[in-house]
């Protein structure tokens, strides 16, 4: 995933899964889908969890696109869903992204 | 860990450990104590990660002080030794939190 040079927003989201699975695939399939459409979507990354976590990172242009997606008719009734049946719980953390850099170890070094 | 109100700085490092860890857990217990008390620390947690690959995050009060604890002369000795030595590769992004939020099922719901 190519993501643009800082800043960006990062939404962490880390949900832990109910036993009411029922309907969930597709529903987070479709959700995927239609955030894929909206303007300033960027990306999205799966983060390894321990149980019935999730995490997920989803990447946004700016807070103005993050809001519209927040505020999207359909995504709002999926987060009813979520909150009265997929999720036991979830925690929302919305950053923006400063800067960012890496090492990679030189393979002749 | 306690975390403060919105805004604060949270550093997203992921490693990759080279097969080359003598010494490792020894000098990364003195850097997280040393860490500790830099001015503007504010906590870690430890995220799950896969294989070889161990995932941080740290907290800050702000950039200068995660500049200050950058900049600290037994931090950049370690720093060194972990790119020559202990990581094959590292990514770091540096984020400011602008707000988090949460969902918690009501047990009686």
């Amino acid at each position: 995933m190519a993501l643009p040079e800082p800043p960006y927003i990062a939404v962490y989201i880390t949900s832990i899964l109910s036993d009411d699975l029922d309907g969930y695939d597709e529903l987070n399939d479709q959700m995927v889908k239609l955030s894929e459409e909206q303007p300033g979507y960027l990306g999205r990354e799966s983060l390894p969890g321990e149980g019935n976590e999730e995490r997920v990172v989803i990447y946004w242009r700016d807070l103005e696109s993050l809001k519209g997606w927040r505020l999207h008719p359909e995504h709002q009734v999926a987060m009813r869903a979520g909150r009265e049946r997929y999720y036991t719980s979830y925690d929302i953390r919305v950053t923006r992204v400063e800067r960012e850099y890496g090492f990679r170890r030189d393979p002749a070094g």
